[in-house]
Order: C-alpha cells, then structure tokens, then sequence
C-alpha cells in the first residue's frame, strides 16, 4: 500500500545488486528521465487530442504506453529516494499552492489564464 | 497510504472544479509533463554528477529541485490516472523485466553494458 | 549565409571569452537542450493543434516561441560543434533514408504507419 | 550554403509529397522534436562528463549521436518553418541579449552565477 516507498526499496536494492549506485547520481537519473518521457510523448505525437484518449484500446500501443509511464515512474521515484525527497508530499505541496492560486471561480474552463495545474 | 490513489483521486477533483478536464487530454498531459520534466534536468545540467548529489543541501535549489519533482509526479500521476494505468502495477512489471534481463552476474559494475534500469 | 558555421563560430567565441568551455561537455549541453525544449513544448501544452497553428499571431506567445526557437537552436549548434558533427549534413543523412523507407504511394496521408519523418 | 533555408524546403517537398502536412502542426511538431531530444539525451546519461566528450570516438555510439542530432535539426527546421520562424535570426538575438548579461569579467568560469548561456 505504501505505493512509492515499496518501489523505491525495491529500486535500491536492484541497484545494489548490480553496483549501479555508482550511475545513479541525481543528475544521471534525471537525464534517464528526460529519456523516458521523451519515449512517452513520442507515441502521442501524431494523434489529436481526441485520438490520444482512446490510445488504450489499440493493444499493442496500450503495452508501449504502459511500459513507457513505468519506465518514467522509475526513475521519477529511484531519482527522488536518491535526493531524500517525499514524492507525495512534494505533489501535495504544489497543490496546495495551485489551490489558491486558480480560484476556481475565476479560472472555470479556462485554459488560457490557467495554463498550467501547477505553474510555479 | 495510498499516495498514488489519492493523489489522482484529489487531481481528478481539482480538474473537475475548474472544468478543466477538457485539456487533460493525454496528449496535452504528456506535453506538460514533458514541459515540467525539462524544468528539473536545468537544475542539474552545469552541475558535475558529484555536485548533484549535494543539490538538496543549497536551501534554494533544493526548493526548487522539490518543486519540480512535485509537478513532474502530479503530470505522471493525473496521465497515467486519466489512461487508466497503474503506475506502481507498470513499473513493477518493467522490474520484473530488468531483473530477468540484467543479471547481477554478468552486468555487476557495468553501465556500458547496461545501460537503462529498464530499457524496453 | 554559412548560417550554422556562423552561430558555431560565435558561439565557441561566447564560451571562450567567459571560460565557460569547462562547462559545455557534451553531457551537459545535452541536458541544456533538454531543458530548452520542456520550455519550447510548454508554450503548447493546452493548445488544440488548430490554435497551435496561429500562435504568432499573440505576439507576446510569438516573442517566447521566437526566443526558445533561438535557444533549442544555440544549444544544438553549440552540441553538434563540440562533438565535431555537421548539422545539416546529419539531416540530410537522415532524410535520405526516410525517402526509401516512406514511399509516397504507400505512405501517402497516413500517420499511423509512417509516424515519424524520420524514425531510426 | 544557405542550409536552413535548404532544409526547410526539402522538408516541405517532403511532407507535401505525403500528405503529411495535415500532422505537421506546431504542437505535433514540438512533441516530435522533444522525443527526439530524448532519445539524444538518452546516449549520454550513463556516461561521465569526460566520457562524453570522446563518444564519438565509438563508431556505434557515433553513427546513433549523429542520426539523433540529424533528427533533431530536421523537426527545429521544420517547426520553425511551419511557424515562419528564422532560426538563425532567432538565435543571435538571443545571443545578443546573452553578452549584454554575462559580462565576461563577472560572469568568467562560473556556471554557478551564469548557468544558461541564454536564460531568457
């Protein structure tokens, strides 16, 4: 249940199997990051918005999605243990600003004066 | 204890508020994910991968460091929400993989031969 | 009109006079790019592709697209001019090869089978 | 020798050739460019900073940097072409703005005070 903790145990002892903690410096993990995200955004490239909903019914592009987002909350999780930082509660944090500042009143269906769920 | 479902589950409120499930299309996820990803990997890029690992002891760049990684799990967590995708279930799945393909054995030391936790 | 050679030029003049050449390895311009265009891809994150089509017409949305643009491009010149590469070269390496593998007939409207310009 | 101005043709003849301007929009083309600046970054992340410096001296690792930064050029060209953006033009302006604010004798061998060469 505790969803990132149990995955980033798992993830530091996989390195330590393999001596990979020499490679996981902050700055590699984050660039292995990068990587992944940009395999991620590579299979919704040339759909529309409309298409990149369905994506999952297409079984062979679902498995490369799902990978993918694994791949990415990987190294998101082992480059966050590395640096001590609490995922969840770093998310939390953020939220809790963009709470205030997109009064929903004010932002209602607007894209334009909100870009961002979390502009910082 | 469920950070992941709670996580998607108070993203999920926050969109509906501001009636901005409309842009949380996967693909504009992915963008923005993408966006926020870039963000985080300037913190690191002059800095050698031995100072990267000290990042978190500059007051200001570790703010800022934990910020980024707040918004790059809020994107992650909201696509992977919004695919009906279980982001722990995929990334233990890619474990799974990764441990079957780099045996400690033979990949012990060795970032040349392999190189990605999890290349799929 | 030698435009990469030029910006090359300027660029490694730039870097010597401030004795930034220690800091421009291969790596770190890498992730610098990297960085570059996360900013570039968020100017369009919540755009539908219509309105993506007519962002210069916002000309404070068209000075940021204009000023990323520059920066993607210093940083990929300033990257292939420390790794020796010929830049335009590369490309057109790289469209020789997608003219055999896409043939129009075949290929002709259709995303799905020929996603990228260019995949390797 | 005018080679941006040559690319960009070549990339419009292509497209057109397949009817592919219809996926060439500035946001698919912004997410094609980030995943292919992933895939680039991805050569690098395992590698120290002096690593990097000579992988070109690696005739595999050489051939895939090269057709990466190739990728990378030919959608910066075609992005900027769609968006009637002159790169070059765009980057010397930015470049401009750069030496006004890193004055070299402030700014010299420090990526700390001075991280971008173009931070806009």
């Amino acid at each position: 249940m505790r969803e990132i903790v149990d995955l980033a145990e798992r993830l530091r002892g996989f390195a330590a199997e393999r001596d990979w903690e020499q490679f996981h410096t902050p700055k590699n993990l984050a660039m292995a990051l990068s990587g992944e995200v940009g395999e991620l955004v590579a299979e919704f490239q040339w759909l529309t918005p409309e298409e990149s909903k369905t994506i999952m019914n297409d079984a062979e592009a679902a498995a490369r999605v799902r990978a993918e987002l694994g791949d990415v909350f990987i190294y998101l999780t082992r480059l966050a243990d590395v640096l001590g930082v609490d995922l969840a509660g770093a998310a939390h944090a953020k939220l809790d600003e963009s709470e205030r500042r997109y009064d929903p009143a004010t932002y209602r269906g607007s894209a334009r004066k909100a870009p961002p769920l979390d502009r910082s």
